[in-house]
């Protein structure tokens, strides 16, 4: 089955399909195949050009390599910026996993194009709940018609992933808006010439510093003012960057910035939260897109690479890491597609969506790793398209939280709380499916290393040292649950066979590390007493 | 303790001072300081701009980033060429483990050009033994000067990890000298403008195509003819790369070259084997060093980093991080200065040094990636240099045979030959220094876990699918080893305390992966008989 048939598979495994009304199968089928036929013919031809193009400032404004913009007029033209926006807005208002499928075949053909244009659903979401009506009128109408893209203005020079110390400060401009006044930096898309405008969602100050994250609050700060004049926001500079040169990731000047106030003061986090928990299950599934990527690259090279008498796809050492790849890849999309069916469950959302974006993100490294591998010299050539993978996964790892601090978040918030017990809900449901006794020993064994590795960094006195292995585990858990759904789903014929070959490979090559960090875990939670 | 402080430390740790005489520590300390002198001050300023600025061709010649041929000037001004030469062909002749803690300062503060000079003394080597006198009196003296600098030209673009069906020809010339034509890729270094002349070592065909290696002999192909000329040697292009852009990887045509015979017809294979074990452990060199510079590079900025009242270095998952890269850097470098210094054990060099390569390699991978995520955002910016490392990092397990193909030469060739049995000896002998019960206890189920995995997949059908796994828990299990020489080797006070404290972490974060690599290989030697 080629990715296509995968995702629709994995739709359907995962019970996304159930959760999707009104749209049955067909629908949802029909609509992600003319999707695809999009994405073939005008997004993928544009990816490795455009990393290679990169951006630049010109006039103070941000250009684009030149296939973007014109990418952008067609993808409006086709309405797809619809796909994901309510019906109450005037979009077509697709069920989450068909986005998240659509998302993962718009990341994997174009990272960058995908960042630029990701952040609108968000951006409407936020102003929908939060916004007055005179708001939502100004703001809503142009990012709906693609007139308007949105960008998310969080990051500071000293205050990564510490938001309580923001320096962006506002105050009320006398006219019924507020005047924004900072520096933000690592804006994505903070400039571009695609559309029209810009909506900037800027956190930002309106108590003292010493209020902490209590004192932000979240402003709606468009590029152009009502008049039509340009807004005080201006681009410091495009920052260079590994990977992802066909997204600007700008630092941003805010000069007594027109802005509107959204919702309270003082409210900026939990508005930021409702965005940014969306854009982290986006990023999961961003991670599955380049393992996808680079497991399909990597298939078709070793199937017409010859070594002696045989492709390389039939030597052991590459035939494993194919398999590794496409395990990952097909157990990695379960998790995050499943995580967006259940995005309505609060606590289970509020627990999967940073273990799936962890996970997957992780999982995208290790299989554009391993894709390099398969390829060996050629795995470090640019026109083999693996190593612009590698390097534009890697962002994944380290944006909207990187995995350090959502390791952090998960032992000393999450654990422990009403996420976990739905959690482990979850777990047992998968169990409860098992379609074979290796398949379900395989997903108790893990279960119970979980369990006692949770057990004791909750228990100990500093949880920060087993936090990513914690965090490792907990996905590889989520990971077998989520492939006995695989398996359980049996599509029967070859493909079943696949999945049961897949199933057994899982077990012996993946599930084994799980011992590995319980014993970590363990050993890190009372690190430095052994030799006392 | 710095890296040089650690670099003389781990010499002596294990026992690479006493196979150095008649050098004693006093001199060998004297040497590598100066070294390091000319390290810092010329070397590591060129990285990131030669970097930047790339290679390329005009008129047909390589051009170097101008920092390069400057610094070569320098480099062999200060007669820096002569440090790992013999005493007999007019060189330092330092001990090989000196020239690996050389090397490691080196690459670490500019790989390309480490690249570019460090098959020098591979090749003298070669000439010197397989050469004739005239042989020897035309070629070696100008490798000695630095007026030329070598190559090793073996990759054909259908030949990568085959030399059988390599097809560049040779035959007589008339002349007394050989006639070599045909196209070799990825050969580093293949046109300079740092040294007069070139001297290619080239492995071409003397025998018919179906004789497969056993037809192959090996050539020194100047490039410039006895007569001044230029010999018919041409780059056809350097290859684009993901890293290692002031390294140019040149695709080479001969065209009926003038080349000298080294040894008898069909010798080749035997002669490149000379030299290309040489090399691999350079490369697990290379490895060490770039884990050593992101550890460095880590450790500052997370202890200049504030978030809340603390530097992030005190954060517990990015203390884990960094004590992780610590442990995996001193421990790497340990194994690849013990295997330097056991170089004259032929059966055991034979096996510890593709087990280096690979582990050193893979480190080296995984400490950058940690590397990038210390700096979280700042590591996917060129400015901060990691990424450049975790790029330049990325083809040490690529090149000089692919780390999948060594594990497969480790399950077909070297297991159960004579290096097995002087493997499990030097751990053995290991074992007996270990200086507490954790230590002995640590090595010693790793080295259980290490036999029944070995055993398992020595009477496997499909020695192919664990290959990687096996190659991976023998690494970690002379890492082990080496670990509890450095533990042995009790340096004192805060740096024995220092050293203890990451033997703890050694055993508590890192050696439980031995659990894990064991189940995997059993697992994978037996793999699709689970559900049968």
């Amino acid at each position: 089955m080629d990715q296509f048939g995968d995702i629709v598979f994995t739709l359907g495994a995962v019970g996304a399909l159930g959760a999707a009304e009104p749209w049955d199968a067909g629908a949802i089928e029909s609509v992600l195949a003319a999707y695809k036929g999009f994405i073939d013919t005008e997004v993928a031809p544009t990816n490795a050009p455009a990393d290679r193009v990169g951006c630049h400032v010109l006039d103070g404004r941000v250009h684009l390599p030149p296939a973007l913009p014109q990418l952008y007029k067609s993808y409006v033209a086709l309405g797809w910026q619809l796909l994901p926006l309510s019906v109450d807005v005037g979009g077509i208002g697709a069920p989450v996993p068909v986005c998240c499928a659509a998302s993962e075949m718009l990341s994997g053909a174009n990272h960058a194009f995908e960042m630029l244009v990701a952040l609108v659903p968000g951006a409407i979401g936020v102003i929908d709940r939060f916004g007055t009506e005179a708001q939502k009128a100004a703001l809503i109408p142009d990012l709906v018609a693609g007139t308007a893209l949105a960008t998310m203005c969080l990051t500071e020079a000293d205050a990564g992933s510490d938001l309580g110390v923001i320096r962006t400060s506002a105050a009320p401009d006398g006219f019924g808006c507020w005047s924004v006044s900072g520096e933000k930096i690592f804006i994505s898309g903070g400039d571009q010439d695609l559309s029209q405008t810009i909506v900037h969602l800027v956190l930002a100050r309106t108590g003292p510093l010493a209020d902490g994250v209590k004192g932000l609050s979240l402003f709606a700060c468009p590029s152009l003012r009502a008049d039509g004049t340009r807004n005080g926001v201006s681009v410091v500079r495009i920052e260079e960057k590994l990977g992802l040169h066909a997204s600007p990731t700008c630092q941003l000047r805010f000069d007594a910035a027109q802005a509107h106030l959204l919702g309270q003061p003082g409210d900026g986090l939990k508005a930021m939260f409702v965005m940014m928990d969306h854009a982290r299950l986006d990023v999961a599934i961003q991670g599955v897109a380049h393992a996808a990527q680079a497991h399909t690259l990597a298939v078709t090279y070793a199937g017409q690479r010859r070594q002696g008498d045989r492709a390389i796809a039939e030597h052991g050492d590459v035939a494993r890491m194919l398999a590794e790849m496409e395990a990952l890849t097909l157990g990695s999309r379960a998790m995050a597609y499943r995580a967006a069916a259940l995005l309505e469950h609060d606590d289970l959302a509020a627990f999967l969506t940073p273990v799936c974006k962890v996970f997957c993100t992780d999982t995208a490294s290790t299989v554009a790793d391993l894709g390099i591998q398969v390829l060996g010299g050629y795995g470090y050539l640019p026109e083999y398209g693996m190593e612009q993978i590698w390097r534009d996964a890697r962002v994944t790892r380290l944006y909207e939280g990187t995995n350090g601090v959502l390791a952090m978040s998960l032992v000393r918030r999450l654990l422990g709380g009403p996420g976990e017990a739905a959690f482990v809900a979850e777990v047992d449901a998968a169990l409860a499916l098992a379609p074979s006794a290796a398949a379900r020993d395989g997903l108790a064994a893990i279960q119970q290393d979980w369990r006692t590795a949770a057990d004791t960094v909750l228990a100990s006195h500093d949880k920060g040292r087993a936090a990513t292995s914690l965090m490792a585990l907990t996905g590889l858990l989520y990971f077998a649950a989520c492939w006995v759904r695989l398996e359980a789903a049996d599509p029967g014929g070859e493909q079943g066979e696949r999945i049961r070959r897949l199933g057994r490979f899982v077990r012996a090559a993946l599930l084994p590390d799980a011992v590995a960090l319980r014993i970590r875990c363990q050993a890190l939670a009372h690190a430095d007493t052994e030799d006392a």
